[in-house]
């Protein structure tokens, strides 16, 4: 698949299924504890209709595709290509109002990330890339991404969702580079990655992220210039824990950090 | 000034502001350090734009009213109808380029929080109130806001915008909250009592912050049937540690976890 044509099909993924999910966001919702794996880690009705509308599509146009998605589990994942979604990443956001949840659709080929599309259906934002070039779809105005050229971590802006996703050891590792920032900001969700292919920030530090999670940004992320790599510097399409920046430079300073 | 009129004033002093704002909305931005009252506190070129935008009117219409602003200081503070201007709440989120900053207008008669409106010309979201209604025009239509029902803080959910911004037996206090709660959304600024207003979420905590950062939120949130004072049970028009709940009987709850 070439990327206009990657791309072209992606946006149509993101649109069925933001047409379904956008009537459940801000309404009364009934979510559903999914387990032991989180505080509280919701799906609700809107994020299975979304993927059942991706689903829909990708099977209809690409039979031979396999799909990793959040709330059907896998079909055929061992294909040449696996589509990998998450139709709201930022569940929390999204029972709060918050608009910084997405829609997440990643495509592997032979396991490797090579494109990526996040997509924000309120604000009407979309961010795509294939590791060589990202762009953004801001309101209908499309733009390059582009990383923010600062190199050193006390001059860096640090994202991440909540400090109570780390477990102990962790949370120490990620407040060593917390302590060490400029600043950060809390509650990116997906949209802390868009934001750091945009140059608006520096780095995202996280841990117990699913493939689903983060499948999508690295194509963008690597398009825009960043860096995107699992905290042991591996790479990052099974999840886990993850360290994304604007540079090389800045990913071994906290690398370092992370590995004290 | 009647319920209709404020309405009207505020909305042209919105937009008035949202106009020069969003032009520095996502491109680079030379963010001033303003003190030591906050590890980084920036104040940008829009938020001077913005609010010299708000001033203008406002002493072109109501020549007699006094205004408390951010930027700008106080001027006719003791005047009988001042409005509290803060044109860009939450600073760090649009740095990173999060859609969670708001334009907030609040109007004091007597010392007392009368009107109250929030802009975010991004979403295109408008949350206004008197203390008695307040409504929301989200992407042009337009609703009344109401708080959640939810009564018991094991069912609430919470917001604040950062754990970092508390000091320490502060801090002790907000855990307290935060351990009883469903779940905790981090990164809320304005946004975050916009959505407890529209009963989105169940309570924010949060502490230092300024008259111009609570006083627009006080008719919105009264308006939409919620509660808000500060940890001890004072009016909020001042400022400080401020409690805001969907109902009173959370509010009881919870101040009891902040003083135990």
């Amino acid at each position: 698949m070439k990327h206009s044509l990657q791309a072209s099909f992606a946006k149509q993924l993101a649109i069925a299924s933001g047409e379904v999910i956008m009537p459940y966001f801000r309404t009364p919702l009934e979510a559903i504890n999914k387990g032991e794996k989180a505080k509280y880690d919701p799906v609700t009705e809107a994020d299975k209709a979304g993927e059942a509308a991706i689903r829909k599509l990708i099977n209809k146009h690409y039979p031979t595709h396999g799909i990793i998605g959040e709330e059907y589990g896998s079909e055929n994942e061992n294909a040449e290509f696996v589509w990998v979604l998450d139709p709201i990443d930022g569940t929390k956001a999204f029972i709060c109002g918050f608009p910084v949840w997405g829609t997440l659709i990643g495509l592997l080929h032979n396991g490797k990330a090579v494109f990526g599309m996040m997509h924000q259906p309120f604000t009407k934002e979309l961010f795509w890339g294939d590791g060589k070039q990202a762009f953004s779809d801001i309101q209908g105005k499309e733009s390059r991404l582009k990383v923010n050229p600062c190199l050193d971590v006390k001059n860096a802006i640090l994202s991440t969702t909540s400090p109570l996703l780390f477990k102990e050891n962790d949370l120490k590792s990620y407040k060593r580079v917390e302590n060490a920032a400029k600043f950060t900001r809390f509650g990116g969700d997906c949209y802390a990655y868009a934001m750091l292919a945009a140059g608006q920030l520096d780095m995202t530090v996280e841990a117990g992220l699913a493939p689903y999670d983060i499948v999508a940004h690295i194509p963008i992320l690597q398009g825009a210039g960043g860096i995107i790599t699992t905290w042991d510097g591996k790479e990052a399409e099974n999840g886990g824990k993850i360290l994304a920046t604007n540079s090389q430079k800045l990913h071994e300073e906290v690398m370092g950090l992370l590995t004290e």
